[in-house]
């Protein structure tokens, strides 16, 4: 039993196979892991929210703790909003390290009691991010060993779709 | 209610306000944080393993849910013996990165089921560490702003008695 | 009595608290300090030269030794035309650190007589730089505590324009 | 004698002189060295693929292993397609470094027989990047120690075409 | 059919699954790769020169181009004396690089013609090294998974007969 | 002129021409600059605090504003004590950068008005050090190149005496 809300947001564009380990790691760690979905990106999107969604329910199809959102503003406010207590980032190299010390510095100042932790990647998934993954497919390859398996096909098809388009 | 135990180790030779902070954070999220004191460190010592116990009770004073102690051997099996599920560790820069990043791999795979979490640093703690207060100590610096204002005494006093040796 | 002539430049989309913090110390170590608002980015700015020159203006109010400029073209033809000796960088991060020493080992070459001087964040401000401000606004957040109080109607009202716009 | 196929692969949007550097250091260590210019890039480039070409032939025209080419498509059948098997990327700072490393990561595991090789950049060498040059022209600056003599004129020259455009 | 001498050179104190796993990928990109133990370390080493040489021995048995020698004196004048023309360093950390470039400086600098390049770790050996194992080995744990298996006997035998004294 | 006062500090076991650069170049930036020789080093030192300081004697005979004096204690009070306002330091890695920072933390904050500036490092002496120069010197190299042309007979001829001991 644990009463503890953590959050773990990103852009999810799509979701890797290191986003999928993050995600039960850091679920084992708390009562709630909310999982929020970044909209208002600048930058366009390759899949639709819609779309990552959909990845996200099924990647944590089995975990019962975890609520899937959506959210665009600020990410204070979504804090603030959900109740969460913990902020989960994954970190992979020396930019995530120094971005999540920012944003740990950042937070903990702004919002009482809001912590961060850092869950380093496990070795296998250091390479993988979704910037690599969709670099992939506009290239004409597979999503194999990059996203989790059952997910592999919505990867797959919104982007031939997208290039069908 | 949260029945996680996780375990938190060192030399704490002292212990500083920036151990004090990640002692502090880390068990609001946990059931139980064990607080081990490595004793069979190669490096000789400042202070005594009684000493560093002591620290250790009085920064804890108020953490209901801290258990403090030593140990020596393999912190594999400390880790057993404890059946602590998660490893915590403060990161204030690139070498508590890289060597974060690589307690978890190794743990990961040599313990089912240990995890590892980092913890930032505050910024205004980054550029302190039990190296810098040894030697502040050892060129007559007091432990001001150093270590926590209720353990001073302790950390100043060891010191002296050594010095007096 | 210090007749040297530093340089200092930057996009300054918007100015920042960290920008007026190193504007500030800087200030102190030289005779002159040119402070140089890039205008030729390739990027779209989020503030026009003028609003962001305004900035400067009231953030530099009572620093005598400042003198506020725009340019575009090389920023080496700058050093020169401004007869500057000294090239100063604030240094927050890795990036920072990386390109500093780029800069310094680029322009050291390049103009005989020409010294770069990193100076460090401080420890608070470490987390802030214009790209943050920016998306802070853009996902409707206030500037406080990010930009100097007294422009942070600027800043604010400015960016409303564009958004009412 | 030495039967090794090397790799090495960019944009080369232009050659500078640290890639021509990185190409004269490779050759020495193979039997043939493969120098591929990735066109299928998602930015757009400054200079044709052509032009990069061009400049390539003129930088190697003295070493007589090299072989040029363009490609578009997955750096993984490029690989597989010239039966390469060595990687070669050289290295300048902590984002080449950990670049290569998750390309070691990435190719040696889906690639049986392919192998990942770092080569430092000279210390002279160090801050010159395609981009630097690009950003260089574009403000009006020549490509003098930037890109290596032989090719100045094409650079310098599509350049002004373009500006002229 | 490759004429050129590689040189890989180190402590080996002991022999890890890491170097193991750089000779085997060096071994196949040269002529003769020399594998050099320093035995003028100033630190106290913990195996003789002798067990070293023994390892590193059954680890090559079957790279019939590989020769190992032990040296003290300068490693330029090693680098001279095998006439090797390419040093070869492993790399897993930013330590590693950093001192894999000023290397790659000083002897490109100084020994006309010799390169250095840098072998990355698989993600799996990035955090085994030999003080990792000497610690380990020192806390009473077994050098299972951290030294080739083939040398596991004697990594432990020599290791308890000090222990024993 | 100008009426600053910096402070650079060290072991200068022995002066580098690394060192030698930056009180060069440091020395231009200021109305005094001392230069301070750290004697409580708690590693045994290979040259004598006296010969260090005959060193600096050489290396800053024609700088004119170059105040060279010894010092232990804490360093914190050797800045009070010579009234500097300016900590300068040398940058040539990541531990360089990350020191500096911390260091410029601490002192900005214990004592009002003191101020950090880093000066990267020249690209042809990143990769020289005390240290290296030591371990140079141990193995029977000379100092050439690795300390200035003045004072390579003071550094080579203490060591031999050191040596002949």
């Amino acid at each position: 039993m644990n009463d503890l809300k953590f959050i773990y947001s990103g852009s999810f564009d799509p979701v890797t196979i290191g986003h999928a380990d993050i995600i039960n790691r850091a679920s084992a760690l708390c009562g709630t892991l909310v999982v929020a979905v970044l909209c208002n990106s600048l930058k366009q999107p390759m899949f639709s929210v819609e779309d990552r969604i959909k990845m996200l329910n099924e990647v944590c199809e089995e975990l019962k703790n975890v609520e899937i959102m959506s959210y665009d503003g600020l990410y204070a406010d979504l804090i603030k909003d959900t109740k969460a207590s913990v902020i989960v980032r994954g970190v992979r190299n020396l930019d995530d390290f120094e971005y999540g010390m920012q944003s740990c510095a950042y937070f903990n100042d702004r919002i009482p009691g809001c912590e961060t932790i850092l869950m380093p990647s496990r070795p296998e998934y250091l390479y993988i991010s979704s910037t690599l993954v969709r670099e992939h497919l506009k290239l004409g390859g597979t999503a194999e060993d990059l996203v989790p398996e059952k997910i592999r096909n919505i990867v797959e098809n919104s982007n031939s779709e997208m290039r069908g388009k």
